[in-house]
C-alpha cells in the first residue's frame, strides 16, 4: 500500500509489532488455557491474569491509551488515519486491545466522556478508565424493538426531581459481564413525545446502583465471550442523579452521531486485521496439506480465492484509511458517507476472506484448534452491530440521490 | 411442488407432523434447558432425557426405524425417494432424529453393518442399534492429513494372529460423547503399501476395548453439540479380533462408497428443512419489526432475499428428490454425479438463506434466543463433512469432461 | 434427470433431434451468411430463404405447430410439461422455431386468438398463421412509461362508433422487422379511468392499417437481429372495426395473464438450452486449449465453473418442469408462484454460464465466429422481457408473505 | 476521494472537464448519427469528421499527448499517478480519447517506440503518431492458440540476409480498421527454440508491406467498433528490414512487460469512468420512473446496488491509485500485484454496475438509445483484454504464496 503511514504511526506499529510477537502471540494459548480452566472451575466471568500482567508491559513501553483522540492530561491526540493501522494489528488477536487500554467499548466510551462530560463526570470515570482500572458498557440496543432504527428505543429516563428515574431493558451491552465493569452509558428516552431527533438523552449509571441486573450473557454462535460478555440488562426504577446526564436532555443523537465514526474505523480496521490473519492461515495451509498427489496451493481453484482475498482486503483498507482521513479532515459529519461505505465493506469481506480460510483448514477450521471459527463468529457480528448493513446501504444510497438530485436541478 | 410424495410417505410425515406438533416443537425449550442445567451441573454428556421419554412415544405411534432401506426382521425398506421428505421434516429441530432412531450416524452404521456385516455382527451390534439401546460411532477424518482425499487416511490396522492390531488418531467423530456410544466403526490402513483404492479396510471396535481414548469435544464453531459430540479419539495398540473386520481386508472404500449415496441425502434434506425453517422466520420477523416507520416486510431488499430463498429451497429440493429418485432406480454409483451435486448445492443454500435469516433478526439472530445461529453454525459444517465442497465439484466436473470427451470421440 | 419425458415427447424429440443433425447444425453458418449477404446488399430485413426451405421439410416430418396447447382443426393439444423440453432443444439454435413454426411471438399469439379469439378472427389470422404463411407482433411495451407495470401503459384505444381509433408508440415490438408480419396484437388503454385492472384492451390491428408506422428496429447489444427485429412502432389515428377486440373491452389484463404462463415456460426452457450448449462449448474448448503447459480442462478453477454450471443448469430443468406441471394440473393461476421463480431464475443461470463459457474462449467468445457472443445478448435480455427480475420476485416474496401471514392467523 | 490529485491534475481535470461540457457530451448523438450515415452508405470504416474538427481544438487548449510518461521533444512528463484521473474522464465517451491523441492502442505503442524504438524508428513513426497523423496497431493475439499464455504466440519472424520474413495470423488488432493506421508493432517468434522467454520479439510492419491483408473486423457482441475496429490480419512472407526489430531480437517479453503497466491503468480507470456514468444514469432513471406507485428510487433493493456500486467503484478508484503511484515509485516491476490487482477488480466492478444500470432501464438499456448496452459490451471485453482475469489472479495468488513461503523459511 502505498498510502504511506506517519511517521508517528510508523514508529507505534514498529513497536506493538514487536510487543505481538513477544507477548501477544507467544501467550494465545495461555489465554484461552486460563479461560477454560476457570470455565472448569465453574466461574468464566473473572479478569484474565495475562492480560493484567500484560497491561503493566504495555504501559511501560508506552503502548497505553493510544486511541485517544483528544489530549487529556498529557496523553492522547493521535489522528483516525493514524491510528487505524494499529487498529488492524490489534485485530489478529481479539484480546490483545484491552492489553493496551484500547479495547471496545471502553475506547467508545472514554472518548465520549472526555468529549461530552462535564469536568466532574471525566474525573469521576475518565479517569480510573484512563487508568485501566475499571471498565464500562454502553446500553443501547433493546430487545423488544427494532434497534437499528434508533428512533424505535424505547428504554425511559424520567426526570423526578434531582434524580433520573431509568427503567428498560437493554441487550447485547458489550463488556458488562467483566466485574470490573462499573459504569454503564445508558441510551433511552427523556422526552418520548418530543421531535424524533430530540427524544433520546444518554445517561451514566454506575453499575452498582440498586435495580440494575445484569441478567445474563448473550452467545454469539455459541461464544459468550467470557470474560468481556454481552449482556442483558435490566433497569428497574433506577434512580441516578441528574448531574449524571451527559451534555443535556435531548441529545442523545447528536453524541450517538459523534461517537460513531471513530467507533467504525476501528470495527473496521479491526476486520481487516482479522482478514489479513486468515489469509495468512489460508495461504500456509494450502502449502502444507497435500490432497490427490499435490499440495492444496497448486490448484487454481485456490489461487482465486488466494487472489479475491487480497484484491478485497486492499480495497477495504484503502476505504477506511481514505474513511479515517476524511474524517480527520472534513470532519464526521461530511465523511458520514465513507462510515457507512466502510462499515458495509470491511466486515462483509472480512467474512468472506475467513469462510474460505475455514474451508482450506477442512474440519480443523471450524474446531477450536485453529482462530477461524472464532474469527468467523466474529466477523458476522460485525455486520450487524453497530447498525445493519442494510441500514448503511440506505444511507450511503440517500446520498447518492442526493448528489445527482442536486446536479440535475 | 408437483413430485408427489408417495402415498406410504404422505401417511409418514402426517403423523410425523403431528409428532412434531404434540413432542418436538412444544419441547424445544425443555431441551435446551436440561442440557444447560447439567452443563451448569458439571456434565453435559449425558444421555437426554427428554430424547429417552419421546423414544417411546415415537416407537408405540410406528415413527421408528424409518430409515432402513432393506427390511431386516419385519423392519425397514423405505426407498430413498420416500424417505427424504422425512429427513426434511427432521432437519427442522436439529436432535429430534434420535426420536425416531433416525440420527446420523447410527442410521449410516447400521446401514453399514446391515449391508456389509455377518450374521453375528448383525446380531451383536446391528439388534441393539435398531433397538436404541446403545449408539455408535464412524472413526474416519484425522487431524494429521487432508481426509477429503480419502486415500490420505493414516490410521494402521495391522493383522496380527487373530487380531487386528490398530494405531491412529481419529477426530469429528460425531456421537461418541454419548456415554451409550457403545461401537466404532473405524477405518484404516489394513495394506498401507497395496493398489490405491484396496489399502483401506473397516473395522469394528468395542468402545471399550483397551487403547481406545476418546480424548475431548472438537467445538463446533463454539457448540459441542453435547451430548452428541465431535470426538477426538485415539487408537494406541487397541486389539479386536479379526472377526471384527467389515466384508473382508482391502475393502474400506467399497463399503465407503456404498454408504455415502443415502447419508448424503439425509443431509441434504435435513439442511433444506433447515433452510425452510429458517426462512419462516425470516418472513415472520419481517413482518413483526417495524423500522423507519414500516415493517421490514415492506422493503424491496427483503423481497428479494424472500424470493431467492424460495427460488434455492426449492430447486435443492427437487434436486435433492431427483438423486434420491436415480439412486432407487440406476444405483449409488450411476447416481455419483446427482448425489455430488446435491452436496455441493443442499449446504450452500441453507447457508445462504439462515444468513439472511440471521440479518432479518438484528443482534437476536446471532444469540441463544433463537435457532439461527446454531443453524448457521451447523449449515456451515455441512459445506465440510462427508468431503468438502471442493472435493464435490471436482467430482462433477470430471463427469462433464468425461461426457463430452466420449461424444466427440 | 430422472424425471422422465413422456413417450409422446421422446418421440418428439428424437425425431426433432435427427432435424436439427440434418438440417439446423449444418445450416447454422449458411444462416449467418444469407444474412450477411442480404445485410451486404443493403437490405437485411427479408425472410429468411434458408428457413423457408426447411420449413416444408419440417413439416413433412410431422414437426410442425408442436406447441399448439388446444387441438384446433385436428392440430396440437400437448401439455406444458410435454412441451418443454422441445423447446429446451429449439433454445440451442436462436432461428430454429421458425423452422417448426414454434417461434415466439406467433406462439404465444397464436394461443391467444385460439383461446380468446371468435370464429372470425381465427380464420383470418390464426389459420395463416399456423400455415406459415404470415407472421405476427405483440405490441405492449412503450418508451415512455416504466411498462415492467403493466397499468402505466398509456397507448390510447378510444371507441369511435363502429371503430377503435388507436394512438401510442410502442417499442420492442418483436417481429415487426419481418416483412411478412401481417397483424399486431396491442395492449392499451379502453378505459382510462375504470377500476385499475379493468383499464387495459387487446385489439388486432392489421400492420397495413393506415396510421401504423414500423419506425425502426431496436438493437439489442449491437444486435438487431435482423429479419425479425426489435421495431419501435408508431400508432396514429388508427382505425380498426370493434370486431377486432380480443375478448372484450377491459379484459387486456385477463388475456395477458392468461397468455404468460406458457411464454415463459418456452423462454426458460430456451434459455436452459442455450446454458446446455454454451456449457458444452467450454468443456470442449477447456480440452482443446493448452496455457502454461497444460489443457485448461485441469485447472480446478475450470472444475468449479463446469460443476456450477450443471448443478445450476439441472435446478433450473428441473424448477421450469415442475412448473410445467403445475401448470398443467392446477392451472396459470395457481401455478403463478412457479411461473415466477422460473423467470428469475432460468436467464440469470444462463447468463452466468455464457458468462463462463465465454471466459473459457477468451476473446473468440466475445466475436462473431462464436455463437457465445450472440447467446449473452440474448440472455441478459430475458432477464428483462416479459417483466425483470424485480416484478417477479417482488411477486414470489408477496406470495410467501401471505402464506405465513395465514398460517400464523 | 481523500486522496488529492496534483495541481497539475486538477488544472488539467478542470479544463478537460469543460471541454467534454463543451464539445463531447453535446456531440455523442452527432459522432453516432456520423457513423450510422456512412454504414448507411456502405463504408463505416472511415475516420471520424467529428473527431478531426475536435483534435484541432483540443491541440489548442493543449489537451494533447497528455499520456506521455517520459518527456519528448518538449511535450509529455506526466506519471502515471498523475494522468490517471484523465483516464477515467475520458472512460466517459468511448471515442473521445482519440481527440486528445491518447486512444489505445496508440498510446501504448507510442510509449513503446519512445521507450525502446531507435532514432531513426522514432523520427519515422513516432513523430506522426504524436502528430495524430497516423494511427497504429498492435499485433499480438493469434486465433489458433491460447494468447493469454504469450508463450503460445506462433507468429513466425524469421530472419533472412537484411530483413525479416514474418508469417503468422493474427486477430483483435485494435484499431487496424482505421485507414490512417499505418504502422503495426508485430510479436513472434524469431527463436522458437530458444529459452521460454528470449524466443519472441518485436517488429514494426508498416501495414502497407506486401503481404500484410487486413482480412475481416472481429465483433464484439454484435460491435464492430468501426472505424477503430477489432481486425483479423494475415501475414504472408512479409518482408521488413532488419533495422526495424525493437529493441533487438528475443527481446519481446522485455518490451511487453515494460509496455503493459500503464495500459492497465488506462484501462482499468477507463472502466472506473464508465461506471461512474453508468451510476449516474442508474440513479437519474430511477428518480424518473414511477412503477407500482413510487418512483423506482424509493426501493430498497436499488439502495442497495446504489450503495454496493459506489462503494465498488470508490474501492477500484483508491486500489488503481495506489497501483499507479506504487508504479510511479518503485518501478512496473515492483508493482504487479498491483497492477495484476486492478485487471482483475477494476473491469469485473464496471460489469456489474452497468448491469445494474441496464435493468434499472428495463428494455431501453439494452437498446442503441442509451450508452448502456454498447458500455456492458466493452467492459465484459476488458475482462478478457491484456489477459484474462484468470491469469492474473494466478499471478496475484503466485505472489501472496512466495511472500509466505518466504515469511515462514
Amino acid at each position: 500500500m502505498s498510502w504511506e503511514p506517519s511517521a508517528r504511526t510508523r514508529d507505534l506499529l514498529a513497536r506493538m509489532g514487536s510487543f505481538f510477537d513477544r507477548h501477544i502471540y507467544p501467550n494465545e494459548h495461555r489465554w484461552h488455557a486460563e479461560l477454560a480452566a476457570r470455565r472448569q472451575a465453574g466461574n468464566a466471568w473473572q479478569p484474565s491474569a495475562l492480560v493484567d500482567e500484560l497491561k503493566v508491559v504495555a504501559r511501560a513501553e508506552g503502548l497505553w491509551n493510544l486511541f485517544l483522540p483528544h489530549p487529556y492530561k498529557g496523553e492522547g491526540g493521535i489522528s483516525n488515519l493514524d491510528y487505524a493501522p494499529l487498529c488492524e494489528l490489534m485485530g489478529r488477536v481479539v484480546w490483545s486491545g484491552e492489553v493496551f487500554n484500547c479495547s471496545a467499548p471502553d475506547t467508545g466510551n472514554m472518548e465520549t466522556i472526555e468529549r461530552y462530560g462535564t469536568p466532574a463526570q471525566k474525573q469521576r470515570w475518565l479517569e480510573p478508565l484512563l487508568d485501566g482500572k475499571i471498565r464500562s458498557a454502553f446500553l443501547m440496543t433493546e430487545p423488544a424493538v427494532a434497534s437499528s432504527d434508533a428512533t424505535n428505543i424505547q428504554c425511559s429516563i424520567r426526570r423526578d426531581g434531582d434524580h433520573y428515574v431509568i427503567n428498560g431493558r437493554k441487550w447485547f451491552s458489550s463488556g458488562a459481564g467483566n466485574p470490573r465493569c462499573a459504569i454503564f452509558i445508558v441510551m433511552g428516552k427523556t422526552d418520548p413525545d418530543g421531535p424524533r431527533h430530540a427524544q433520546q438523552s444518554m445517561v451514566l449509571v454506575p453499575r452498582d446502583t440498586p435495580g440494575v441486573t445484569v441478567l445474563r450473557p448473550l452467545t454469539v454462535f455459541g461464544y459468550d465471550d467470557a470474560p468481556h460478555g454481552h449482556m442483558e440488562v435490566l433497569l428497574e426504577d433506577v434512580r441516578v442523579p441528574v448531574e449524571n446526564i451527559l451534555l443535556g436532555e435531548g441529545r442523545g443523537f447528536e453524541i450517538a452521531q459523534g461517537r460513531l465514526g471513530p467507533g467504525r474505523i476501528h470495527h473496521c480496521m479491526r476486520s481487516i486485521g482479522a482478514a489479513e490473519r486468515a489469509l495468512e492461515m489460508m495461504v500456509d495451509r494450502l502449502q502444507d496439506r497435500i490432497a490427490f498427489g499435490k499440495p492444496l496451493a497448486e490448484q487454481s481453484i485456490w489461487h482465486e480465492r488466494i487472489a479475491e482475498s487480497r484484491c478485497m482486503i486492499d480495497q477495504a483498507r484503502l476505504l477506511t484509511l481514505n474513511a479515517a482521513h476524511k474524517m480527520d479532515t472534513v470532519g464526521n459529519k461530511d465523511a458520514r458517507a465513507e462510515i457507512a461505505m466502510i462499515k458495509v465493506v470491511a466486515p462483509n469481506m472480512s467474512c468472506k476472506v475467513v469462510d474460505w480460510a475455514i474451508q482450506a483448514h477442512g474440519a480443523a477450521g471450524i474446531s477450536q484448534d485453529f482462530w477461524l471459527a472464532e474469527a468467523y463468529a466474529h466477523q458476522r457480528t460485525v455486520r450487524i452491530v453497530d447498525g445493519p448493513d442494510e441500514v448503511h446501504r440506505n444511507a450511503i444510497a440517500k446520498i447518492e440521490l442526493g448528489k445527482r438530485a442536486a446536479a440535475r436541478r
